[in-house]
C-alpha cells in the first residue's frame, strides 16, 4: 500500500494540468526532432524522451492512488495509456480499485497476467471482489490460488452477493469483542492487534457463536474505568443491515442517521461484515450521475475519453429508439399534409406546441426521478401527485398558451388558429406532465431504472401527440 | 435532543404507509360522519376524531427526526400540516433541519415565534446558522439573545461564510489538545468530558495560541502506551481545510481519501472547526440532485408536493424562455412556407431532424455535466473532447442519417430528399455536439452552474438550426 499523501483539491487539478503540459511537451519534442531530420536525432531523441519520462514518472508516483486515478480519468485514452506506464506497479491495485469501471477496463486491457495477479494481491479481499469481474477469466484462477484460505472465502462470498447488495458492498475487516469481557481486556487486546482497520470508530460485540450482540462505540474505552464490562456499555439496537438489503436503502439510512460504520449480518443474525461510510459515498455519488447520464439513455459506465468507435456505438440503441419515435411523429404530420398544404402557418406553428411540451414533461421527469431516488413516491401520495402536476400544466398551458395564441393571432391575423393554438398547448402540457409522471412509474413496475431512457420516451410522446393534437383540431375546424 | 431510535429502511417505508393509511381513515370518518347527518355527531366526531389523533401522534413521535423528517417531506401540504401539528416540540429543531429547505419554510410558516425560538435553541451553533436564513425576520435577534456568548459568536461567525464554502458547511464541536502533553493527561481529560463530538474519530492538536499542529486519531490512544507525548504519534500533515475552500471541492476530497472529519482553519492556520462527513454525505446528496433539476430548468430548491399555484410559477421562467426558442425555430420555418407549400414532405420530415439532434446533444450535455462535477474537464483536454464528440457526431449522423435517408428514399421514391436528409442529419448532429459541449462550458464561464436550463437551450438551438439546415438545403437543391 501507498503511503503517498492525498493533494489538497487545489494542488490536484494543478497537478493534472502540469502533467498535461509534460505530456504536450514530449508530442512537441517527438514532432520536432522528426519533422527537422537532424542528425542522429536517434540519440537526442532518446536522450530528451528519456528525461521526459523520467519526469512524468516522478510527477505521477508522488501522487495518491487516488489522484493518479484521478488524473487517468481525466486524460484521452492514448495519453493515459503512456501516464498507467509510468505508474509504479506498487500502486496498481489502488489506482484500479479507485477508477471507474469503464477506465479500469481501458487500464486492464494494457497488463499483462503477471501484472495483474500482482496488483490484486496487494488488496483486501472486499475489494479483490470489486475487482474480478473486470478481470480477464485466465487471471481469476491464478489469483485465486494466491490467496490464503480465508481471504479466498472472502472473496467467493462477496462475489456470491448480487450487485447492489450490501454484501456485495461491505467489508469483511472488523474486530470482534465478546460481550462477557471487561474493557481492560478488549485494550489490551487492541493493543496486541497494534491498528484498528482504517475508518472503524466502533468494535463489534458478538456471542461465542458469532452471533451479533450489539456495538461498542471506541469512545466507551476511552471514557468508562477498565473493569467495567462490554456489555454493560455497549450500545443493543444499533442501525444493522443483512447482506441481502439494498446498498441504495442502507445509503439513504446512513445519510439520514449520519453513520460512520454500520454492523452486516446474515438472515440468522451472524455477523459477516461492515459496511463503511467511504463505501457508501462512492455509491451515492455514482448513483447520482446515473440519474443524469440513464434520462438521455447513456449508461452510468461510460467513459468521457472512450475511444470515438466505442463511444458512438454506446449511444446507438436509444438513438435508433429516437428514430423511430420520430419516425412516427413524422408519419403523424403526414397524415395532415393537405391541412399543411391549405394552410401553410400550422407547419411553422406545430413545433412550438412539441417543443413546449417536450421541455415541460421534462421538468416533471425530472422531479419524479428525484422523488424515486428520496423514496417520497408510494401509492398513498402518487395520486396527489398526478393532480397536482396536471393542474399546473393546465395553469400554466392557459397562461403561457395564451400568450403563444396572442402572439399567433398578431402574426397570422386568423382568431381561429389562435384559439387552435391555445387548446392545443393546454392539451398537450397537460399530456406532457402525464407521461413525466407515468414513463418513470411505468419503468420502476417493470424493475427498470426509472430514469432510463426516459427523456427520449418522452419527447418521442409529446412530439407525436403534439402534432397530432394541433394539427387534428386545424383539420378538425379551419382545413375541412 | 431526541433519543428515538432509527428505522431500519424496510420499516420506514412502512411507517410512512402507515400514517397514510390513518390519515385516509381519519379523512373517511370526517366525511361520513357528515354525510349521515349522525345525531349528536358532533360527539361522535370528537370521540374518533380524538382517537385517531391520538393515533397519529403515537405513531409519528415514535420515529427518529431524521424519519420524521422523511414522512414530512413525502406528505402533500395540507397533510404535512396536520402531521407536523402533532410533532412533539422535542423533536421541532432536529426536524427543521434535516428537511429540505423548500419543505422547512412550509413547516415554519406553520410555527410562532415562541415554537420557533424554542426549536433553535435546541440545537447547537452550525445548526442554527444553518437555519437562521429561513427564519422570520423578527425571530432572529429574540433568538440570538437567548444563546450564550460563545454560541451567538459561533452562528454569527457559521453566518458569515458564504454559501457553498468550507467554513458554511463546518462545525464548531471538537477536542483539541496540546502537543506538548502526553496520552495520560489527554486519556484524563476525555474522562472528564464524559463524550466525544458526535462522528469523531480524531482530536485536534493544537498550540498555545489554537494555531493548528496536526491530528491525533483516537487509536492512537488506544494502541500506544499512556506515557507517550502526542507529538511523537500525532499526524502532521492531514488533510486540512481552509475555511473559504469551495464545499465541492471538501467533498470530493472527503469521498477520494476516505476521510471521516477533517480539521478546518482560517488563512492564519488557527484552528476554528472541522468538517465531517455526514456534512459531506448531505451535500454530495443535494447536488446531484441539483444537475438533474437544474438541466430541465428547476431549483433543487423544489419541494415536489409545493402547492399548485407555487408550482406553476416556479417553472415560468423556463418556460418562457422555452416559448422564445420556439419562436425563433417557428419563425425559421416561416421563411420556407414557399418551399413547404411546394413540397409538403419536408414539414413531415423536418421533425425528424430536429428530435434527433436535441436528443443526441441531451447526450453529450449530461456526459459534460458529469465531467464538470468530477472535475475532469480543463483546458488541457477540452479540445478533445470536442473533436471526440464531433468525430462520434459525424460517424452517428452519416450511419442513422444514411438509414433515415433510405426510409425517405422508400416512402417518397425521391433519391435528392432522400440525400439532403441524410445531409441535414450529419450536420444537425455535428451541431448538436458543439452546443452540448460549448452551452456548459459558456456557462461555466460566466460563473453559472453548467447544467442551469442547459437542456433547454440546447433543444432551443438544435431545434432552429435544424429546421433551417434541412429547409435551407430544400429549398437550395429542390424547391428553388
Amino acid at each position: 500500500m501507498s503511503t503517498n499523501q492525498p493533494a489538497h483539491p487545489r494542488n490536484l487539478e494543478a497537478a493534472l494540468a502540469h502533467i498535461q503540459y509534460l505530456l504536450d511537451k514530449q508530442d512537441l519534442v517527438q514532432e520536432v526532432v522528426h519533422k527537422t531530420e537532424m542528425p542522429r536525432h536517434d540519440l537526442v531523441e532518446n536522450l530528451v524522451t528519456r528525461q521526459q519520462l523520467e519526469e512524468l514518472r516522478r510527477q505521477i508516483n508522488v501522487l495518491h492512488p487516488a489522484d493518479i486515478a484521478y488524473v487517468l480519468e481525466s486524460l484521452p485514452l492514448e495519453r493515459r495509456r503512456r501516464i498507467w506506464e509510468l505508474v509504479d506497479s506498487t500502486h496498481d491495485g489502488a489506482v484500479l480499485l479507485e477508477v471507474s469501471d469503464a477506465v479500469r477496463r481501458t487500464l486492464i486491457a494494457d497488463m499483462d497476467r503477471a501484472e495483474l495477479v500482482d496488483a490484486a494481491e496487494q488488496l483486501e479481499s472486499d475489494e479483490i471482489a470489486d475487482l474480478v469481474p473486470d478481470l480477464p477469466k485466465d487471471v481469476v484462477p491464478e489469483l485465486m490460488g494466491k490467496l490464503d484460505l480465508e481471504d479466498r472465502a472472502q472473496v467467493q462470498s462477496a462475489l456470491s452477493f448480487p450487485e447492489g447488495s450490501v454484501g456485495a458492498l461491505m467489508d469483511f475487516e472488523f474486530v470482534a469483542v465478546r460481550e462477557d469481557v471487561n474493557l481492560d481486556v478488549v485494550l489490551r487486546y487492541l493493543r496486541r492487534l497494534g491498528e484498528l482497520p482504517a475508518g472503524s470508530n466502533l468494535l463489534m460485540v458478538t456471542d461465542r457463536e458469532g452471533l451479533f450482540r450489539g456495538i461498542l462505540p471506541v469512545e466507551a474505552l476511552l471514557i468508562h474505568e477498565g473493569e467495567v464490562a462490554v456489555v454493560d456499555v455497549m450500545i443493543r439496537d444499533p442501525v444493522v443491515f443483512h447482506t441481502n438489503d439494498a446498498a441504495e436503502d442502507a445509503a439513504q439510512a446512513f445519510e439520514r442517521y449520519d453513520l460512520i460504520v454500520a454492523p452486516v449480518v446474515t438472515v440468522h443474525n451472524k455477523l459477516v461484515g461492515c459496511l463503511k461510510v467511504d463505501a457508501v459515498l462512492d455509491l451515492i455519488q455514482a448513483e447520482s450521475q446515473k440519474d443524469l447520464l440513464a434520462q438521455a439513455g447513456l449508461s452510468e459506465d461510460v467513459d468521457l475519453f472512450a475511444p470515438v468507435w466505442r463511444a458512438a456505438r454506446s449511444r446507438w440503441f436509444w438513438l435508433a429508439l429516437n428514430l423511430v419515435t420520430a419516425f412516427i411523429a413524422s408519419r403523424v404530420i403526414g397524415q395532415f399534409e393537405d391541412s399543411i398544404q391549405k394552410i401553410v402557418a400550422l407547419a411553422a406553428l406545430m413545433p412550438i406546441v412539441a417543443s413546449v411540451g417536450g421541455n415541460t414533461g421534462n421538468q416533471t421527469l425530472a422531479l419524479m426521478i428525484r422523488g424515486f431516488a428520496l423514496r417520497q413516491i408510494n401509492p398513498g401520495n402518487f395520486g396527489y401527485l398526478v393532480r397536482k402536476e396536471v393542474v399546473v400544466a393546465l395553469l400554466n398551458g392557459l397562461l403561457w398558451g395564451g400568450v403563444m395564441g396572442g402572439i399567433t393571432w398578431l402574426l397570422y391575423g386568423q382568431l381561429p388558429l389562435a384559439g387552435i393554438m391555445l387548446a392545443a398547448m393546454v392539451l398537450n402540457l397537460m399530456l406532457a406532465a402525464l407521461a413525466g409522471l407515468f414513463i418513470p412509474m411505468a419503468l420502476k413496475l417493470v424493475r427498470q431504472d426509472p430514469a432510463l431512457g426516459s427523456s427520449i420516451l418522452l419527447t418521442g410522446l409529446t412530439d407525436s401527440m403534439g402534432f397530432l393534437i394541433f394539427l387534428g383540431l386545424a383539420t378538425l375546424f379551419l382545413a375541412a
